[in-house]
């Protein structure tokens, strides 16, 4: 526990401690407000002039100085006591607030020396800001110490929460805005308390700033009665301080006391756990309600309309600065109350006290480790993937459900590495078949615990909460600094967090082009529950349109796979568990499905991405066959070897070609995707002009983009999930998307350029057997005979 | 207000009332469980066998008893008020008790005579559970009664604020669930009372029903100490009525109190607000906090092992019945403690005391008109759309922020309807220049409103929320019962709420089937702020996924508009507004822009869907041109008319056709979607043979997709966003993404068969026009110059 006299001394700054505070205070104001506005003349050493502001005026004021008021606080705090902490603005279009205090720190010119400690650095900051070719408005991948854009709101505490998870030592600083409090994802965040683990994770502070306006209008919580806002987070579980106000320096020793108020109460709740003296109670983490005005320390009013503590000093208060001589005399007023000829040295540098504040070296904020999570991953300790194996003694003699093997290797995933991997998931492990990393790690969850819960504890880490923006998010907060883990979920409701799996690949996409930024663990998202294999649910149930958002994002990142069975699945998770900086998507179900390759050949077939199944077809590879049948995705995989085997007994003669894909972007060419195969490779798989039926587990439209540019790529005949669901069987939903063996049949008939006698019969046969199942499912109707025992020869049985 | 003495007697059942209140939730709890269990001897009329039992047994009993007994209780307060009600199961895979509940009203049997009231439609009702071809074990579409799909969760509250907003008579019952209230979009909904006003909206009545556990788990509601969440629902702004337990009848009493207290306060609230007796403070409004066992009623023990009150009830108590004589015996008791000989007649249909509870005709919840909106939807009475033209005398000649033009016209849509429009933004509406409304409307907000405030108020009915999720989920809620709007939000950060995007879609593509549901007013969605014009944002801002999501919804729902100028936006709008049951997606951005077409040209162009420019290109139509350049989207149409007038200028002789495309689905083949251009049409535009060189607003793969199938579809180049953004002008963006007047020049020689002498020349110039402005970004850094001004002859200055 921290020694009252420090917590003492942290609550009472002595006037010096204060003039220090509010000298780097204004020194980050001012900064703020170059940004915004200046380009030129950049000290004020000489008297404003309309050519030393920007034509475009652009940036958000008005959350700003309260961002730098609690980063100059919080720098005090860790050079006081040398707490490893991290910042994240949620109120991320702050941007230039945050900025600039890596400026004041001096990471940001040790990043990029073109920004130096110098006038001639000052005026390069202040350019590049909101600028073509510079940095965006708000916090970016770009802004040193972050670890959380500043654009789509909502995130900033699940992302707090990750980055916490199994860091004992980290306190992440998350500034809430009130605005971004209005989200969903925000609001279904604070929940985080509930799952954090005093003993073995670091600690969340929540600073919700109460400046009361977004854009245009108030927000809700800042309207709200104050008891009403405080009786809202002592609801969620929280400890609230509450501190406000804009006198000064009242409001740095208030402050002051706030937060050491909040740092004692985490530290003592952290020493219990860790001493043996807690009863395993939640903690009341503290968190801090701070109500300043918007716009603080700007310009009062303009054009008698009241500006500061409105809506109106969101972004830029004063406008029309160069054409406006009024408001010109206004923004030099303002930015010489800052006082700049007291917080710059001759040369343009921050002055020695404003140094003196920030801590030293990696305990800066802006050059935590934390905050470029590259630098202190550690590798996992993976066991080999190869023990989990599936013998397969020849393809499609056993059915397994394949994740069963994954959450195996998981299971000792989690016993190997203690300190860094999770399992993320919406209350789905167990029927997800993940369920065997309860063998070795209960879930975690700081509510109460009764003698009926089974694998949950004060102590598991297994995350389950029912919130993909929580699961997502937090694996997020985890991976960016630094750790590994899976999200899990089902296929449909990966939609309600595609705009993170959007956002976080923005991140990596980003960061991809800064050396500086280390390359961090992959997130790795495993979908199951597919939408062929929803047997019981309806159409809300099916959709994989999570392939088709993170097919669009960069080949840098984005990462493909449908394996289509155990042993596949286990070389795809090894890699994929071994890679870095990639969003890595597994699709894949979770029932009992037939299993087709042996360890070795799954090895082999993964490597490549794509490959013939030989056993499967009937042509010679020395010739073009007449017809390639390719597959991508379990349930469609089952369905095209089903088609061969059609077609093997029925059409002799007609030679017809397996093609599995696992690695999805090896469709692509490499000039698109790095896992693009080659052209030479391509043609050996597809041929140059032989049609190709080509069965997809999401939608057709996928496959037209991935293979355009390859040779006639209009040869390529795709069947997919075409919208067409229902509570039904999975043969039945390849029925009703025109995916079926039948059908696929068909559509080889239908496509080959050359066909043997009988082409015909078979497609009337083909015809038949679909009348067949129709009427089947009319006399079966509600009898599920298909469920489990339909296979790859049931079309005999029918025939 | 309602009579004091109707209070009391509501919150006072007698012991008639009482039994026939017990006896509908007994008839529901057994309808349930046999939905569950049986595919024989529906009504135990003989001993239960092994072949009575389903061989896979399917469903969600949990939350089922909790769902009926609210049900039962609302029905008697309906009957005994007149109150119009509908009833919104969050915890939707309790899809037994709503049917079975639908079904005891008669209404079921109405929509589907199969299920008929008799014992073959009790056996009907049991065996198309779950069941393929039947329904799905969650409230879905076809469930009477409902506009809320129980699958996803997250969205009960959304869609009952919805719901009530300009319907002052409605109240929605809302069961939340505590595994649904984990959720983010739930927790970031409570807050609709912040919105709701009392005079002329209704009431939603919120359930939290917390009954402990979710699919494997304990919830963190359910666990946390009740004084914790009291406040935190207190902290919300509700009035908190608890009410919890298992006894019988003691909870049937305790919860007609609780419910009719409840409905008391929202009778005296809104008696207030309607009689000119309201302050204007924010209503407190109640909501119900009810405390009940999951499985209720169901077995206890299961082989020694509790299961009422855990997770273990979540979905099917029993297993093996069919092999488990144990089991048998159990379910046999299970289903008899409800006495079904009591609740059934000699005929199978239920017995007159649950026919008595139920309200007459449309006021039960199962056959209320307001969760079948289309029932009474009323058009929207529209101004004429084109008086707000933009008058354009000859293309390219003015700029225009072509949003005001929709926003006058919205304007006007709330003048004529202001019982029936509503516009939902997150707090962008004056951003996305849309502002017009508030000289109509303001801004509708029921936490406190200060003098700085502009344009808000009590009675405002634009809704401005910083939430995705509630904008959206309000407006799904308000259109399916029957009244119309528009959601306008950020284009990147569209994909927040894709999931509600694609869930709606399917809600609509499945209703579609369904003839008694009427269809509704479309979910109108406004996309602006695009990815080609963030110009101070940065690449987290960029993001046109949106698009690719609602493509690959069905052709009876999906409809994309990228209108390239005011004129075209005002034609789709118009038709969109007057649509129905699709979801229309409009893209453009809010920036001023270059204007092409006149009115009438716009009504032509938007009807055809795509069209020539021929004022844009040099080919003659009498033959085909050299090469075909197309777009799609407002920046890069005008990319595209640059090219095509730098090839017209520097290459004569070349010919050059410009084909722009305003309705994306056009692009598809007819039996694709109803949209789909015939293929003489297609021809028309795109010729044969001719290559054709797209610049596209989405990715590039989506068009790939879109022209499959059309003649020799690879001759399609594709120009499009491919994941390259950051703070940059709109130009930088098309050179960055290889879109820009020059890529589309060079792709246009590239590719076309027939070149006239001059085009390598042109390709150089073209090359170096890009070194230049590589070179201008870097020389202008921080200027921004391009920025307002770029336009169409800009390469000429630059050339």
């Amino acid at each position: 526990m921290i020694a009252d006299e420090l917590l003492a001394a942290l609550a009472n700054p002595d006037d010096g401690e204060v003039e220090r505070l509010d000298t780097w205070w204004r020194a980050n104001n001012y900064l703020t407000v170059g940004q915004i506005y200046l380009q030129g003349n950049p000290l004020l050493r000489e008297p404003l002039a309309p050519e030393h502001i920007k034509p475009r005026l652009l940036g958000h004021w008005g959350t700003s100085p309260g961002l730098s008021l609690i980063y100059a606080h919080v720098s005090r705090l860790i050079s006081r006591t040398g707490q490893q902490a991290i910042y994240l603005a949620g109120p991320g279009h702050g941007g230039p607030a945050l900025v600039a205090a890596g400026y004041l720190e001096g990471t940001y010119s040790e990043i990029y020396p073109d920004v130096s400690l110098d006038e001639a650095g000052v005026l390069r900051l202040f350019r590049q800001f909101s600028s073509p070719g510079g940095i965006p408005s708000h916090v970016s991948v770009t802004t040193p110490g972050s670890i959380h854009e500043g654009g789509e709101l909502g995130y900033v505490l699940v992302h707090a929460f990750g980055s916490v998870m199994d860091n004992p030592d980290l306190l992440a600083v998350a500034v809430v805005g009130d605005g971004e409090a209005e989200t969903g994802p925000l609001e279904g965040s604070w929940k985080g308390v509930s799952f954090l683990n005093p003993a073995h994770d670091g600690a969340v502070l929540p600073i919700l700033h109460l400046n009361g306006a977004k854009i245009a209008g108030p927000t809700v919580l800042a309207r709200k009665d104050p008891a009403e806002v405080r009786s809202l987070f002592e609801g969620h579980g929280y400890d609230v301080l509450e501190v406000g106000g804009d006198d000064l320096p009242g409001m740095h020793h208030r402050f002051a006391a706030t937060l050491a108020d909040a740092y004692g109460r985490i530290r003592k709740i952290q020493a219990a756990a860790r001493n043996g003296d807690w009863d395993g109670s939640r903690p009341r983490w503290p968190m801090i309600i701070m109500r300043t005005p918007k716009g603080w320390t700007g310009p009062e009013e303009v054009d008698g309309i009241r500006v500061t503590g409105t809506w109106r000093s969101h972004q830029v208060p004063l406008s029309g600065v160069r054409d406006n001589a009024e408001h010109l005399a206004i923004l030099e007023t303002w930015l010489r109350s800052y006082k700049p000829e007291e917080l710059f040295d001759d040369s343009g540098a921050p002055v020695a006290s404003i140094k003196d504040l920030a801590p030293d070296g990696d305990l800066r904020m802006s050059a935590s480790p934390h905050a470029n999570g590259g630098r202190i991953t550690r590798d996992l300790d993976l066991p080999d993937y190869r023990d989990y194996a599936i013998d397969v003694n020849r393809p499609a003699e056993q059915r397994a459900e394949s994740t069963r093997k994954l959450g195996e290797l998981m299971r000792d995933i989690y016993t190997r590495n203690p300190d860094r991997f999770r399992l993320f998931c919406p209350d789905e492990t167990n029927s997800n078949r993940l369920g065997a990393v309860f063998e070795v790690s209960d879930r975690g969850f700081m509510e109460a615990v009764t003698d009926d819960d089974v694998s949950i504890s004060r102590d598991g880490r297994v995350m389950e909460v029912l919130s993909e923006h929580n699961c997502h998010g937090w694996l997020e907060g985890y991976t960016l600094t630094g750790r590994h883990g899976m999200f899990a979920t089902y296929e449909a409701f990966a939609m309600v967090s595609a705009s993170q799996t959007v956002q976080h690949g923005k991140w990596l996409q980003e960061a991809a082009h800064l050396p500086w930024r280390a390359k961090v663990p992959s997130l790795n998202v495993l979908l199951t529950s597919t939408a062929w294999r929803n047997d019981h649910n309806g159409f809300s149930h099916q959709g994989p349109g999570l392939i088709q958002v993170v097919l669009n994002q960069r080949g840098d990142v984005s990462r493909i796979y449908l394996p289509p069975d155990a042993n596949c699945l286990l070389s795809v998770a090894n890699h994929c568990f071994r890679s870095r900086s990639y969003v890595n998507l597994i699709v894949i179900d979770k029932q009992p499905q037939l299993q087709w390759l042996t360890m070795d050949q799954a090895i082999e077939h993964c490597a490549r991405g794509a490959g013939i199944w030989d056993w499967a077809g009937t042509d010679d590879a020395s010739s073009d066959p007449d017809i390639v049948l390719a597959c991508a995705g379990d349930v469609v995989t089952m369905e095209t070897v089903a088609a061969a085997q059609i077609l093997k007994e029925k059409l002799p003669g007609f030679r017809v070609r397996v093609v599995n894909v696992v690695d999805l972007m090896s469709l692509t060419r490499p000039k698109d995707h790095p896992h693009g195969m080659s052209s030479t490779w391509f043609t050996e798989l597809f041929t140059d002009s032989v049609d190709v039926v080509f069965a997809f587990h999401g939608y057709p439209g996928a496959i037209h983009q991935l293979v355009h540019g390859r040779p006639d790529a209009d040869r390529f005949r795709v069947r997919g999930f075409v919208e067409e669901g229902t509570t039904t069987t999975p043969f039945d939903m390849t029925v009703r998307n025109r995916a079926s063996r039948y059908h696929l049949v068909m559509d080889a008939i239908n496509n080959a350029k050359r066909l043997p006698r009988g082409a015909s019969d078979l497609k009337a046969w083909c015809e038949r057997q679909l009348d067949k199942h129709a009427a089947y499912v009319v006399e079966h109707l509600e009898d599920m005979p298909e469920v489990r025992d339909w296979s790859l020869g049931d079309w005999a049985e029918q025939g």
